[in-house]
């Protein structure tokens, strides 16, 4: 089946093993597991359950890290709306990287990105998303020392002089055959990708000093630094590493991308914001049953836990991999009823999320030491 | 015969006239002036000698001046290299301009622009050639207060979220069709004209009001506002009006555009810096000569100053209008022989230089409280 995966695009049912062969990454084996693992002295749940299954040079910044040479992490945010939990997922495991790896966070937010690709939205608009998706990943718990947050237009000052040095190197051409661009789209567009190349290195000229930087990141960010991995390294700095994430589906079918792009978003997602409530009677009316039609049938025959979206949130959210198991194992017998298994999610995300908004509220009064300075960089 | 005029290439005999109507611009007629000179008192001699020919909405620039919004004017430079004559002339009127009609100015340092389109340039020389190009500007008798110096890389904290503005609504089939740009043409390239727009609206900004812009520039640079006058009057702000300047020619013929782009520019140029005696060296020995070939054939037939370099830097540099008048006569007549003609421009040339290469030395101490800052505009 036709899917497509674009920093812009998500659609079909997307084919992961072909993703890695044509975005030309590679596949995390067990045995680069095994030499992460001696680091962080376990493995996260998301990692154990290949929601991170593809790289970009892993190897090379574990072996930079294993001579001393520690490096940063770097992800980011397109802040068009309100953070959902499709988009926690890359952070939650590169809060887990920073701390296991005791590794700094650049974090961007990409309110020029937003403003330039999304018509009708403003940039004052693009910028307050920035301001509140910042408390979400703030909420995971990091320090201001160990997080800093780069908001494209409050940083252009240090970064444009920078990403210029990326463009002079990266023609039209190039932007057309990775991004699909034409004729039409608008030059903003066009540059933005050298925006996005930027804190990739921005800390390297801070510190005067070439260090490593890893990216975790949804798989349909990869083409931006497709592009710009090699022009990184032109202008004088270490090609940045990628850990690639599968998405966490929307809830309407357990393939594709978390999404608000189609239709009601209300029946799509789960917001960061959502309350006890509404996530029980989103799962209970939205979220895709793998489940026979009657319960009779269902006690019979058993669901599907494979296309069941209840019981691939848990496969996400529910850390034991023992409880995992019985899930899958009473679903598909038909011992677990469709509407308990998406109890069970209900109960397990308010749980997270009551948990995650206290964290997300407390962390306005401290936004402001988060935020990334010009000046950190000069 | 075929020419080409783009802000970054300019061949060829350039027909003016032809010009105004390619580019869509209106010359600047006799009633204009008039009004011009109701509030300047005088006329500039690069105005009566047509050097400025052509303009875009001057008519309604006044009309706001005399309503008693007064506005400001912009102009710039590319810093690739050394100021020569050529570049001056825009500055001169410029100046002129700013001190007639007390309207602050400006001037903007295009270091990005230069570093994007010319190969082999770093941005830290672009940047560079930016600071001692101000020298030249500031020589012309500005107070800090009158004259803000814009330098692209040092004020893209304010200038990129606002260039993003402009560049949402410019397509790349737009660039390409006004600049030339195809698919192999760099990124930055492309969105570059987009930072060359800010600075006419900048000032509206941080007044927080409606501030008409007039821009005086030499007519290659048209382009960059032909594509973005309407988009910033889209984005609130007026459109700008502007004043076209036709070209220095160089030192080897009365056609064309002073300009180190062809051959080796000490035969092409005369820098602000060059010493008395490279003057005379270089005007004579490579001015393009309209005498006869001999001194007595010159005498009979007499010489032809439409041609001839030296006559044509006396229209530019020349302020009296009788003196001009005579050598123009007594050239044709053959009484001024083509070295007097040399030496009279030589002298003229050298008394104006000596002048400028003073205050240009004296500017350097004081370079610092012309550059503009961010939180000017904030």
């Amino acid at each position: 089946m036709a899917f497509v995966v674009t920093p812009w695009e998500v659609s079909g049912e997307i084919d992961y093993k072909r993703l890695v062969k044509e975005f030309g990454t590679q596949e995390l084996d067990a045995k680069l597991l095994k030499r992460l693992e001696k680091h962080t002295g376990e493995l996260h749940h998301l990692i154990r359950r290949k929601v991170f299954f593809s790289h970009r040079d892993l190897d090379w910044f574990l072996k930079e890290y294993e001579k001393g040479n520690k490096g940063f992490l770097y992800t980011g945010r397109g802040p068009s709306g309100k953070t959902h939990l499709g988009h926690m997922i890359p952070w939650i495991l590169t809060k887990w990287l920073a701390e296991k790896l005791k590794l700094k966070l650049y974090f961007q937010m990409t309110d020029d990105e937003k403003f330039l690709f999304k018509e009708g939205l403003s940039l004052e608009e693009a910028t307050n998303y920035a301001l509140e998706n910042a408390l979400d990943i703030i909420a995971l718990g990091f320090t201001p020392e160990q997080l800093r947050i780069i908001i494209d237009t409050k940083m252009s000052g240090v970064m444009y002089p920078e990403a210029i040095k990326i463009a002079k190197r990266l023609t039209f051409s190039t932007t057309k055959a990775v991004f699909g661009f034409d004729n039409s789209t608008n030059v903003g567009s066009i540059f933005y990708t050298c925006m996005q190349a930027v804190p990739a290195f921005l800390p390297s000229i801070a510190a005067k000093k070439k260090l490593p930087c890893l990216i975790p990141l949804a798989i349909d960010q990869d083409p931006h630094f497709r592009v710009t991995r090699d022009i990184i390294q032109k202008v004088g700095y270490p090609k940045p590493a990628i850990l690639h994430a599968r998405f966490l589906p929307g809830l309407q079918s357990a393939e594709g991308k978390m999404s608000t792009t189609d239709g009601d978003p209300d029946t799509q997602v789960i917001w960061t914001t959502d309350d006890p409530k509404t996530v029980k009677k989103k799962i209970n009316k939205y979220a895709f049953s793998g489940g026979k039609d009657t319960v009779e049938e269902h006690r019979k025959k058993g669901g599907n836990p494979d296309i069941d979206v209840a019981y691939q949130y848990l496969t996400f959210f529910e850390e034991d991999d023992k409880k995992l198991e019985q899930y899958y194992k009473d679903y598909k017998a038909g011992k677990l009823l469709s509407g308990e298994l998406k109890t069970i999610l209900i109960d397990k995300l308010n749980v997270c999320l009551s948990n995650h908004q206290k964290k997300r509220e407390a962390a306005r009064k401290n936004l402001k030491k988060y935020l990334a300075t010009p000046e950190e960089f000069s």
